[in-house]
């Protein structure tokens, strides 16, 4: 092989963020089987990866189109060519109800709703721009954050959706993300027929008074082998699977196993400073990993923890308080929150056997709004 | 006065960061007055703000420079125009040091090192590039981050760099992060007083080698009024005090008064959902607000506290229950920490009386490496 003109993994200046190319694809087929053998239809959320070549690689492998968490991200896929999109939180606000139907003409735009006013409002919006809007009503399955609670107020908006002209009432989203990481299966099975069963009655409820409910979506990563399963939801929202945390990794699949997702996405950084025989401090702090599911995991150093230590720094100590990094040398670790430390990045660095590969931009970063 | 053309802040779309200009400034002339009050140079540190804009700002109220903590935020500062660099971290590896050389050649740009073979290949790099390199020791003065130990092993490396032809001793860099936001005056002057004093003894035993000591920096918004007053540093490295978050801004100043630099800085978020009557939910989550310091604050809601519930989402609960907000109302909140809260973000919305003044880029946000 000729290695003239590639670039090695540790020739790259660091903190930096690697996208292992292979485990990406491994990941994205084992969903794509996963909701195959479901016989259900998925539809990955690209607030994970903000990346239209990621969103192309699920679209590729059979996903029914991207969940997106914000308007922004929404309008990023849309002028990348995603052809259906769900924006999963609720649009509010005059100027966002523009830009929603800017990026409406553009692809197959849908959009979730918990409020009566919302809805006159995506209304208005879908009649000055003159088209007619899928809506989704968001019910609180036991998450406690938005979503009309199940029951009867969920059907009322449902017929508020579908009595109007200009949005076309297609169905419920639910979503529970606390339990997407229950480590155990039989505790994670129950958490999900919980909730999955308050949809399912809502769904119910919203059939009676002659509405049909065409979609159920939600479910993640952690839920997806039980919502597969369980057939309850007609389309699956999975984000991390296609990097899988620290935080994530270590949870049970059936019959005792692990989940199947690998790690496909590390930081790379490098030690700036041996000033004591019992740590190592590397280029690596809050600003180039984040810190909100805990510490970032360090790969392949036996005994070795990490501790964030300010924004530009961390320190790797050792069991024992022998530590056996020199200044220079690079250390790879596992992001214990892959959403939020992606959105640190402005590109991932794509790898493969050691070398870099491509450079894909993470286009949706920072598109909060 | 006249309105037209003129946006108001209410009418943004959120989540956005707002940077009152009017607070900036006075924050601004309050650390040049303590500086100058002292009789000290001052080098606020860009790593807070990423922004030419504001270390132009701090440069016409007669700082000696700017501080930076990676080389691609001096990067950004010197292709902007900013004449005086000095990098706070060490800066490792072959790449690096090639633009460190770059960087080098458009401004004056200092870096700090606390490594032997670090220091060689500063030197080496310096040499190929044709230039003399500005070099500070950094010392450990309770961090316990980088930095050699203080004592011989400093004055040991700042030998190490006289010595050589193709750098220049400058002096030492001690900073104590952990003791900057100490609450209690009293206390932290301590603390103070006790990290100065080994950098001060480090120094002294630089001197006694027979190498002159020209600087001694740095120092931080929480100790700068002591350290204006021990005159240990001849360089102070404030950085926070441009914007103040809510974790700094209690601190004590002497005779019991609060530290006299005021908040500039705030997320403006929207409620999206009124799910329950005791909860209002915004789109302000971890991607739109930092929570490495602990949960941001709620500005002139009484009662109000607020809860990150994920990557875009965050509660805002009243005491006793009864949440006065609607759909679409605006809340304004104020970081727990600015420096990885600016960080999410790539521009300032400056404002100016509920007006939209201007627009800074943030730029050098992400510059990590």
């Amino acid at each position: 092989m000729n290695d003239i003109g590639r670039m090695k993994v540790e020739e790259l200046d660091t903190p930096v963020l690697l996208l292992d190319r292979d485990a990406l694809e491994r990941n994205i087929s084992r969903m794509r089987d996963l909701a195959a053998k479901a016989g259900l239809k998925y539809r990955p959320h690209a607030k994970s990866h903000k990346s239209p070549v990621i969103a192309g690689m699920q679209l590729a492998a059979g996903a029914a189109g991207v969940c997106c968490a914000k308007l922004g991200e929404a309008e990023v896929m849309a002028a990348s060519g995603v052809p259906d999109i769900l924006i999963t939180t609720e649009v509010v606000g005059r100027s966002k109800l523009m830009r929603l139907m800017a990026a409406a003409r553009q692809s197959h735009v849908a959009v979730v709703a918990d409020d009566e006013r919302n809805i006159a409002e995506l209304a208005g919006a879908a009649q000055t721009a003159g088209l007619r809007l899928d809506v989704l009503i968001e019910v609180d399955i036991g998450q406690g954050r938005c979503g009309v609670q199940p029951g009867p107020e969920a059907a009322r908006l449902a017929q508020v959706v579908a009595g109007s002209r200009w949005l076309r009432f297609r169905g419920l989203q639910g979503y529970q993300g606390a339990i997407q990481m229950t480590a155990g299966f039989g505790d994670r099975e129950a958490q999900v027929r919980q909730a999955l069963g308050r949809l399912m009655e809502t769904a119910e409820l919203v059939r009676k008074s002659g509405i049909e409910v065409e979609v159920l979506t939600g479910g993640g990563t952690g839920s997806s082998i039980i919502d597969g399963a369980l057939h309850g939801y007609t389309e699956l929202q999975p984000g991390s699977y296609v990097f899988m945390d620290s935080k994530y990794r270590g949870i049970e699949w059936p019959g005792g196993a692990t989940q199947p997702f690998e790690t496909s996405l590390t930081v790379l950084g490098t030690v700036i400073s041996r000033p004591a025989p019992d740590r190592a401090i590397v280029d690596v702090g809050l600003k180039a990993a984040s810190s909100d599911h805990g510490p970032i995991a360090p790969v392949g150093l036996a005994g070795a923890t990490y501790a964030f230590a300010g924004d530009e720094h961390g320190h790797v100590r050792f069991e024992g308080g022998r530590c056996p990094l020199a200044v220079g040398d690079r250390v790879t670790f596992v992001p214990s929150h892959c959403d939020t430390t992606v959105n640190l990045y402005d590109r991932y660095i794509v790898t493969k056997g050691g070398y870099v590969e491509d450079v894909w931009d993470i286009a949706a970063r920072g598109r909060v709004q």
